[in-house]
């Protein structure tokens, strides 16, 4: 079992895509998370171009990343520049990242066109380029751009353009499939034929654009390659990144190569929901491998033939990547997970218990709560098991109103009224919106008991629409995190009702700021 | 170039998706269009499961099909019963279709598992049905089931599945991958082998479990299959059937196949969004080819190289298949590209309006709205700018409230005041929420001056947080998409207020469907 290295461009290459757009907290525990995963490689971003990807890697410096190491994105230099006038390469240095990956051309015809630089020119660019980061104690990578492009129009540029990036130095030489339009046996026969030639390791950067990016980044790796490149849930510009949730299992799984542990591959799944939670997209149910319906059962005669024999109409376990066959019920298989986060929080929980939490969150998961990324959530249904443990409050009315009229603009006016302590405490509060204005109510109701949770406060708020058949009248689910006492926690809320979804939220959080701070 | 067949079973398979679900119409006028296109063989249901498929068959023989043949989908006859008691094989001839298909098992396993059939009753029940039905006169194709998975298992019995099916008459063996757990190379290595044994033309069925549906079609495609079977938009059970709409492409533009005709090919994109409206699904934005994101570039770096040959960032000139190249608005682009967009909008737009516009853009953009994904608010700008555009209606006040009170259980109403036609309408109204509350007000009142309004529905609503730092108190951004009218628009609202950001994006949209439709 030879080992594939996985190199991640979700922070990066993903954001490409149109809909994506990602803050700097977004991105450090995106980076966590790949890390803990079992990720090779994570770049963050590209330092040269935007001052919030600088600002992303001056605060990464601090991140238990697992073994991963983060990569720095730029391009080769500039002609007529040396690298020390670069500003993009004097980036790539100050994000101080043990990797580096600097993107260059290998097509003549973007040479010519695209750079208006000489064909010597630019192979000068890739080896001064690679040369300066090797002198600056970088493991670099060289991108070249186009290069499938360009191997066909101009085999030996193409293979010139790698030489120059080998000689200077570059510790991996990734050929990138830039426009997506090559079909795998293109693909496999290219890199066959450049592993002849060149010694250094090789990677594989693939788009979808012919729907064959999963399959092309396997034949690259049946070709020579030890490494591949791709996001998360595929995402990228226009149809997207090679999907790295499809590539790992196929790797590990039907070719036999050694991609992560077996225990990392159980939390594909989750990682997948996970980043598409973040990114603020619904997690796509018929995606390979990861997507909610990947193994549910629909014809009777599947599901009939699948009671005799699970293989009969799955193609793997679906366990092996986390996922679940859905037609089949089976509460046991959550049980012991739950008893097991029970423990991590300290409170033990019999069979019967863990039952209940169990039913109870299939219960909230049918009406549109998530809990992938709302761990608080569930540690506070757990906290709520506990024999000692007392509501620190109960709502009994809550009243908001919003409105705009030309005479006096735009207003939020909230009242809450909550049993605290045995006492009922009436307060109102305006805000700048509605979730504001109960936000401020409900901490003040509460602050002269908890006077805690003046030192909370909310940092994120994300707003998801469950069933589109109905528009504005169908489900709506709400995450929302705060942060407090050097903690983050987020909590989920599920409603119709946008208000009544984020009062869930909200009255969880603060709940748990009580239990986790007080 | 040799020709390729196409057989589309979006209507039979492409059904098993979890959240399809067909009227006989629905049925009806999609079989027309895929005539329409090029098909060859149009599946039409399974007229022994369902009355609506029989139905449906009763009624599409009245259809003009261009060219495509129907056919109807079977199964073999039941072990220990002739063909002519067999229910099934009664209800194929009923549906009195040109061409006849019928599944049989190819699988040792499942021939022994699933059916406790012995080897050679199986063998005899294809034998006997395929010749049955070549008896009444049909073009028969043999549906050999896991066909791959029974090759590797036991490639002798696999085989002789086909030779049954072949002695009896079969014009066509179509390979189905039915569990999808294949990677190309493997698929195109069967097939290769099943050639050098079967002289009958050769058919593939495949799904996508690996991602690589697309990949082992075109895989069959050079083993030697002449007919690929899939689905439009890729639908089916599980993670889908092979996707048609990235297959066609593919095999005529990059593999050379005959596949339709080149006028034909320019209706892709129209195509698959029409089906993706029938079924009453998001038409998926990344897919390949046809989606609307398959030829948009956000990155600066490529717009501006494409601006010198298109080419550079593209694999296919997107006309080819009836797709267009977007470069995606944002604060980053320049005057130019407001200009050609609103040219593409028949606008003519001078130097001085589009800096304004642009202008305009990053203002909003700074406070928050973000126009990658509303285009619709981008052409409302370009249309308020004409010199003949009315405001179709003018906002005086609205007032929302939500409460909940332990007496009453949740609730949301909502007033609207707008001015319209110079008529000032007042109107209240409730909802599950804040948003659906003035919504459905926004709408009654305009619903008798423009009743268009009645035909439009919202899909999709998106809110995320702005600066994070402040909390509830900082911007928020809401997308809102409707539907309707053959057209789907995304419009964007930003405020620290969510009911406020709602309703700009809310109005936006009604004001944008009646530019659009009226």
């Amino acid at each position: 079992m030879s080992q594939v290295f996985l190199y991640d461009t979700t922070l990066r290459d993903g954001t490409q895509r149109e809909d994506i757009s990602l803050s700097v907290d977004d991105k450090l525990i995106i980076a966590k998370r790949l890390g803990d995963f079992g990720f090779h490689y994570i770049e963050g971003g590209w330092p040269g171009s935007n001052p919030k990807d600088a600002e992303f890697f001056a605060r990464a410096a601090k991140l238990e990343l697992g073994g991963a190491k983060l990569a720095a994105f730029g391009r080769t230099r500039q002609k007529n520049k040396s690298c020390e006038e670069d500003s993009n390469l004097e980036a790539l240095l100050a994000a101080k990242t043990p990797v580096v990956t600097m993107v260059g051309k290998s097509s003549d015809y973007h040479v010519k066109l695209v750079l208006a630089a000489s064909l010597e020119e630019n192979l000068a660019m890739i080896r001064d380029s690679v040369a300066y980061m090797k002198q600056n104690g970088r493991e670099v990578m060289f991108d070249a751009e186009h290069f499938f492009d360009g191997f066909l129009a101009n085999k030996d540029y193409a293979l010139a353009s790698l030489r120059a990036a080998t000689e200077a130095g570059a510790d991996w030489l990734v050929l990138c499939e830039t426009n997506g339009g090559k079909l795998p046996w293109e693909v496999e026969e290219i890199v066959r034929e450049v592993r002849q030639h060149i010694p250094t390791p090789l990677g594989v950067h693939c788009h979808n654009d012919t729907g064959c990016g999963v399959a092309n980044s396997l034949a690259a790796v049946r070709g020579g390659c030890t490494q591949v490149q791709g996001t998360i849930n595929g995402y990228g510009e226009r149809v997207g990144n090679a999907n790295l949730t499809t590539i790992i299992p196929n790797l590990q799984l039907k070719m036999d190569r050694k991609v992560v542990k077996a225990e990392q591959l159980r939390e594909l799944t989750s990682l997948a929901q996970y980043v598409a939670e973040v990114v603020n997209l619904k997690h796509y149910n018929h995606a390979p491998y990861i997507g909610r319906s990947a193994f549910a059962h629909k014809g009777g005669i599947h599901v009939a033939a699948m009671l005799k024999a699970a293989d009969t109409y799955q193609h793997i376990d679906p366990q092996l990547v986390g996922n679940e066959t859905r037609s089949v019920v089976s509460e046991l298989s959550g049980r012991g997970n739950i008893q097991f986060h029970a423990k991590s929080l300290g409170i033990d929980l019999n069979n019967d218990d863990a039952q209940r939490v169990l039913g109870h969150i299939k219960h909230l998961e049918h009406e549109g709560f998530t809990f992938e990324a709302a761990e608080a959530s569930v540690e506070l249904m757990l906290h709520r098991l506990r024999s000692d443990y007392v509501q620190p409050f109960e709502l009994i009315d809550y009243f908001v109103i919003t409105e705009k009229r030309q005479s006096r603009g735009l207003l939020s006016e909230a009242t809450v009224k909550v049993k605290v302590n045995g006492e009922t405490k009436f307060v109102a509060a305006e805000g700048n919106g509605p979730v504001n204005a109960l936000s401020t109510a409900l901490r003040s109701a509460l602050a002269g008991v908890y006077p805690v949770l003046t030192t909370v406060r909310l940092i994120d708020y994300k707003v998801r629409i469950l069933d589109s058949a109905n528009g504005t009248s169908a489900q709506i689910r709400v995450l929302i995190t705060f942060q407090g006492g050097g903690h983050v926690w987020t909590t989920v809320g599920a409603s119709a009702n946008i208000i009544e979804a984020s009062w869930r939220a909200l009255s969880d959080s603060l709940e748990y700021a009580l239990v986790k701070l007080n």
